[in-house]
């Protein structure tokens, strides 16, 4: 694709490492603003030199903390550091906010850390994506790495978590019976849990109980495993399922739980050591290569999914079309299914080309 | 569309009320198992009898007992009920599971009761969609009345309890801030308010605090409000913005914020009274046409994409050719946004019509 005169200059601009270039080129691909897909595929062939380490846990349980102590000691170690921070969805809380406010305060002068707060999008394009794309963003920037926060309370949340190298699930003791209440996806995205607050009463028996959690998942890695503390784990990925199998008779990860205490900075460096080393895994076993081709086959979905529902929600004629059929749909004499189908049938043009 | 003989014998036991039919119906659609829309489009002209009752709010506002309490009141009104409970999909709770056992033990014997919980869909599909699918599976049997309950901590929960036609929001004294961390989408869905557990001390202030913000909701309709306790009001859907302002002329709906204590029943009267004028409101105004119109409008888009989803995602070749183009992704000769492109430019027939 050739590339546009703005989009140039923004990516000389890149290359002086300006943050302002930075900040203006990560505005345009969260918003989606004309031009995003050209700076995205221009930027495509850079990507990969990062490390994107994801970081979720249940509300609470410290995320920010152990970020800007994770930031804070790759910095010391003279590595520059990208952080997304994905905003808790939820309609009822709205700590994140608060917490990135303190955050920002500690780093706004350093130009090796950049962060960035991802809101809630709309029905197009859709949160998962939109993290990714920036995060593809601080990677072509060349970020030594990438910290991809989030909440951890929903599915698209999950979906963020698993585009990582490596996942980390912070817990804390005061979740009381969380370990009762994970959900397999967790123990599925999880390469490493952090035992956050290990300074409060119940950290040593929440370790206890994910290390015997953990046990259960290798030992049963081919079938459903039935209720256990009322928690069923499903085998929802076979291919990851049975890689994992394959691993316990050769090069093995077993996702090590490790205690910190965030506000201290205590156990933040045994962190680091514990992704540098599921980093080595995952070269050396060849998961690295196999996670990013994964990557790149999901944005392959993602960019078709987001141009067909561009293509055809923000097309007047299909939706004067739609508006036209009301009264049938009304009536019960057309189905949206019909309609639907109908729709497609029509729309062939638009949805290969778009509008010309 | 003419109607094959398993589906023409589910709609004939549905016309008969047999419950094991309902079940049936339920698990085809929710699992979208072959059928799926052959049966939702044979129901479809027979939709709109139930009232569609969405109920949201935090984790621990008891959203379960009062659909509970509520559906004990429309039974002893003579009314059948329906209840879709949204299972959290969060990773870290599993709360309403527990809820649902306790909750099916009181009323399992009760034919003029059905209960669905709805666990999280894969990426294909989306639970908001199969939500509405199954509530139109409730509406086709003929429920009187139909409760939606979700809860409430992510977006899909949100455009879950948007498609309902009286949207109520469960708040407890125990939020403590929580008033001050209510997002915008919420005050704008939320047609009734609950302060449940209102036997506990701060209702009375919650209760106080819910009402202005209405007031200043009212107020600054047609502009962003700045951020006042720290949230930041934002006008995210203008048509219905203006509609609100309009009414402030005429017919006219303020949310009402009722004191609730679930397990003991108080306020359950009060809060079907409220949801009585409320449709009264709706109807009289022309509202709820408008809500169902609108219910419709985004039907047709969903059945569009999961159509779209399931051609293009569930063919060999389609997969095949991505796979082809791995190589070319990975060394950045090609990128995501030129690959979709040519997909996409090549899956003409496909899209209009399904492979054939």
């Amino acid at each position: 694709m050739a590339v546009s005169e703005p989009v140039r200059a923004l990516l000389t601009s890149f290359d002086a490492r300006q943050p302002a270039a930075l900040a203006r080129a990560v505005s345009i691909v969260e918003n989606h603003r004309p031009g995003f897909d050209e700076l995205l595929a221009a930027l495509h062939p850079r990507l990969g030199r990062s490390r994107r380490i994801g970081l979720t846990g249940p509300p609470g349980a410290g995320k920010s903390t152990l970020s800007t102590g994770l930031t804070a000691a790759y910095r010391a170690a003279g590595l520059t550091v990208g952080v997304v921070a994905v905003d808790p969805t939820s309609p009822f809380t709205g700590g994140a906010l608060l917490g990135d406010r303190i955050r920002m305060e500690s780093v706004a002068l350093d130009p090796g850390v950049f962060i960035r707060s991802m809101a809630t999008r709309g029905s197009l394009g859709g949160l998962a994506a939109t993290t990714r794309e920036v995060a593809d963003v601080l990677d072509g920037f060349g970020f030594d790495r990438i910290i991809i926060e989030t909440v951890g309370v929903g599915q698209s949340e999950l979906d963020i978590a698993r585009m990582a190298d490596t996942s980390v699930v912070a817990l804390v003791p005061e979740s009381g019976d969380s370990i009762q209440t994970l959900k397999a996806g967790l123990m599925e995205i999880a390469d490493i849990f952090v035992i956050n607050k290990a300074d409060r009463p119940g950290a040593d028996r929440l370790k206890h109980e994910v290390e015997l959690m953990l046990g259960l998942r290798m030992g049963h890695a081919f079938r459903s495993i039935p209720a256990h503390h009322g928690v069923e784990l499903r085998t929802t990925n076979p291919a990851r399922m049975a890689r994992k199998a394959a691993e316990t008779e050769a090069d093995h990860w077993t996702p090590p739980v490790l205690p910190t205490v965030g506000v201290k900075g205590e156990g933040i460096h045994d962190l680091i050591g514990a992704i540098d080393r599921h980093f080595a895994y995952l070269e050396r076993t060849g998961e690295l290569r196999a996670r990013r081709r994964q990557r790149l086959r999901e944005r392959v979905v993602e960019v078709v999914e987001d141009r067909v529902r561009a293509r055809l929600w923000r097309d007047d004629m299909t939706n004067a079309w739609i508006e036209e059929r009301l009264p049938e749909l009304e009536s019960g004499a057309l189905t949206p299914f019909a309609a639907a189908d109908a729709l497609l049938e029509r729309s062939g043009d638009l949805l290969t080309r778009g509008r010309t």
